[in-house]
């Protein structure tokens, strides 16, 4: 049964007015190989993609890097100690006023198969999307580029730019290694742009372009009631519960309109454009929809919609426990209370200086705060104690203004390739965007091709085939540009 | 290193002053069979006692009607269709003038065997305790009565009333079918008094002596989000988080200082006597030790002491989870929160209106509620949708007067077995004694004996060897009164 987003979605692929001759070579070369390219794309997906999974995460790069020399692209690992090598490849065109980086990761999210349909490195399609881990996130977009190559070559087109391919192979492990790598070679990576093939287009299939992305840091909160759980009977009412204190605490960090009432959590944060606010209002407005689907009957910023909100930074609780429910639970006072938290972040915003806040919130609450397991003396000396963890993990959001002269360019090429795209400030998820800039002094852009039900970070995660032929087309044009 | 508690506990063992002829044979007997006691407990304690496993729980009624039947008594099953079998047995004494039913139960709490040090129902002996689950929960009251028949067997010791066991199958589970068997069955339960030998002795190891129990009954709640869990960078800020609902929630049932918010709660509530206030200032104040102990900084309703609070009826968290923490945890917006609550009630509230009351206040703070799966309708048409369900499962607290004649009897026969005793009018856990007091007519007094650091309810259960010493010849003693 086609949900309303899948009748937009039908639509909105009938909108795309191809002009660019490149994404027109591609679309006519994709129609007469179609199983030659499905037949690459399944041989990539079928080699397991792990980051902490040494032996097949080089399998994986040596399979990439001799399909970039088989398009004639001089293809080389660069690898620091304890890294998972960097796949890159250079086309160089003489005269070019230009550099440009595509990026992609070719490793894939951690994973359980027993929730899996199907095994996860073993792909198969259905229902016009082939299922695998990866599948959209991200080697669908290296498939797209190689394919894009093939396409170039097929059909004499010229180059303007000098191309730069950067597979990175642990971005679902935290990008930890990627500055270092940059650095260790900024002379490849440097660029006029890097142009980020990640994450999903738009719920009515419409092209995205992302000219940012939120930060992101978690932090994690444990609070301690008595020393072992106890009989709820026995002291129920007179040992502190730390699923109470946690409730309250975490009620304190936001408020009923989902503001974050931590102090200080939305100072810095950098205003957007007029460019910027009205690509914000021209963009579609999927929220009927998708309240629909998700059986939502109220969401948290309302009257805001979701793109606007994805503007802001929030404060998500993404997993809380303490002791046991359901069949499971018994009368008593947990001894502990946890919640893990993220907080995304926007341009103008320090995820060190955020945690800081947060943590003096959480001190303002009455607690003494502690990043490692508290002593008997911590325990018994204040009235209330936290652990607040972050794993030293973080980073910044990144934003890259639509009106440069890049951008425009970058807008033009795309929207004459896949008709009228819509166009975001900051995407909502985030992306280690702050490094790449860092490292190489580059600006970023994010080029997605996946659909927007593609499960990525999931089980059962499946790119729509229909996409793939999309993201050919785009390549084809990005590369040319 | 002996903890301030264990030095009291010391001391207190040394206040026994045995003056009632029947425990000082018990204590010369057992000193000649402390093994032989040890090996039937461990026998029993083999067996699993989760009220769900019908099978096993068979196999326990059957091997306590078979101990019972060795020592003389004519034991049977009573049954009830769908009900676990109560073990009965009676002791009848020519010319008694009064009968008592010593009551304890053979179920265990339910359990999950990884947070156990040791298997469950693979009894060990460490540190001069016994641990397994039930070990003090309810099975040693058992092994302590079949042993003091085994004392009065072997010094002819007389009786003066009729004596009654009742072994209740189903205790943890509720006691949900308590009321219909004794009901099936009245002649053989009416007694002048029922002794509930459950619960722990006081924090200092003195004898304790409760007149009454808090009243209990659980809550679940579940509240909820999108219908999947949803990437919290790509939807955070906009779709619902339910683990924030719930901290809301939960917060808005008690303040800070642990009162209850809900409306109502405390009306109703049965004044103490005279005698009862005096009981309640005479009892000793354990707080600063077991603060210590727990490595507790404060407690919830300070300056009141404990014993006070266990007079008033509380709210507890007795768990709470959403999708997950610690390294399974990801970047998700949950699908579902889920708490679950037990409310202790004092003599004078009721536990369907005090559900009630909490329902209404959930109400009240905009949720629609309903005690089933919540359909789609309900969840997109509700701006905040709320599961809240009791399974039926709840009973009041009772309280016998402390200046009846059987109370005053009770008190000095204890007080020649095992010292001054601390008479508390209300007990903080729960005994379904009011569905006794309703079934029979009949009164009510607690006399427990496990160590009250026994981890009832929780993992790793044990009972202190030196208490199940001292609870067989509390057992004699009051058989023999």
């Amino acid at each position: 049964m086609p949900t309303p987003v899948a009748l937009l979605l039908t639509l909105a692929a009938t909108l795309g007015a191809q002009t660019n001759p490149a994404s027109i070579a591609a679309h006519d070369y994709r129609v007469k190989h179609e199983s030659e390219i499905l037949g690459e794309f399944s041989r990539l997906l079928s080699i397991p993609n792990i980051a902490t999974d040494k032996p097949n995460i080089r399998r994986n790069a040596d399979a990439i890097a001799a399909a970039l020399t088989k398009r004639g692209i001089a293809a080389q690992l660069v690898e620091i100690p304890n890294a998972n090598p960097l796949v890159y490849g250079e086309l160089k065109t003489p005269g070019a006023s230009r550099t440009i980086v595509l990026y992609a990761h070719y490793d894939g999210q951690p994973l359980d198969p027993k929730e899996w349909a199907t095994p996860p490195f073993e792909p198969v399609i259905k229902d016009g999307r082939i299922y695998a881990r990866s599948a959209s996130d991200d080697k669908a977009p290296i498939i797209a580029m190689l394919t894009a190559l093939d396409v170039i070559n097929a059909s004499g087109l010229k180059l303007h730019s000098n191309i730069r391919f950067v597979f990175e192979g642990e971005e679902e492990a935290g990008s930890v290694n990627l500055e270092r790598i940059l650095a260790s070679r900024r002379d490849l990576f440097t660029a006029d742009v890097w142009l980020i093939c990640d994450g999903p287009v738009s719920q009515n299939g419409q092209q995205l372009i992302a000219f940012g992305a939120r930060g992101v840091v978690t932090v994690d909160i444990t609070l301690y009631g008595p020393r072992r759980e106890l009989h709820s009977g026995h002291y129920g009412n007179w040992a502190p519960n730390p699923a109470m204190g946690l409730a309250r605490l975490l009620a304190s960090m936001k408020d009923d309109n989902g503001r974050v009432m931590v102090d200080g959590f939305y100072d810095g944060i950098a205003p957007l454009s007029d460019i910027e606010k009205r690509a914000i209002a021209e963009a579609p407005v999927p929220d009927a929809d998708l309240m629909k689907e998700l059986w939502l009957g109220s969401t948290e910023g309302a009257p805001k919609k979701l793109i606007e909100l994805l503007q802001q930074p929030s404060l998500n609780i993404r997993g809380m426990a303490s002791s046991r429910t359901g069949a499971q639970a018994s009368n008593v006072i947990p001894s502990t209370a946890t919640a893990s938290i993220d907080m995304r972040l926007v341009k103008g915003m320090d995820h060190n200086q955020t945690v800081a806040r947060l943590i003096e919130h959480i001190r303002k609450q009455g607690y003494f705060v502690t990043d490692a397991e508290p002593t008997e003396a911590e325990r018994t000396s204040h009235a209330k104690v936290a652990r607040v963890s972050t794993k030293g993990f973080g980073y910044n959001a990144v934003r890259t203004p639509m009106d440069l002269p890049i951008s425009q360019e970058v807008i033009r090429v795309v929207e004459n390739a896949r008709g009228p795209a819509v166009k975001v400030p900051t995407m909502g998820g985030s992306v280690p965007l702050e490094m790449i800039e860092r490292a190489v002094g580059t600006r970023t852009i994010t080029i997605p091709i996946a659909n927007y039900d593609n499960n990525q970070h999931s089980f059962n995660e499946n790119i729509k085939i229909e996409n793939l032929w999309n993201g050919i087309d785009l390549m084809a044009a990005l590369i040319t540009m």
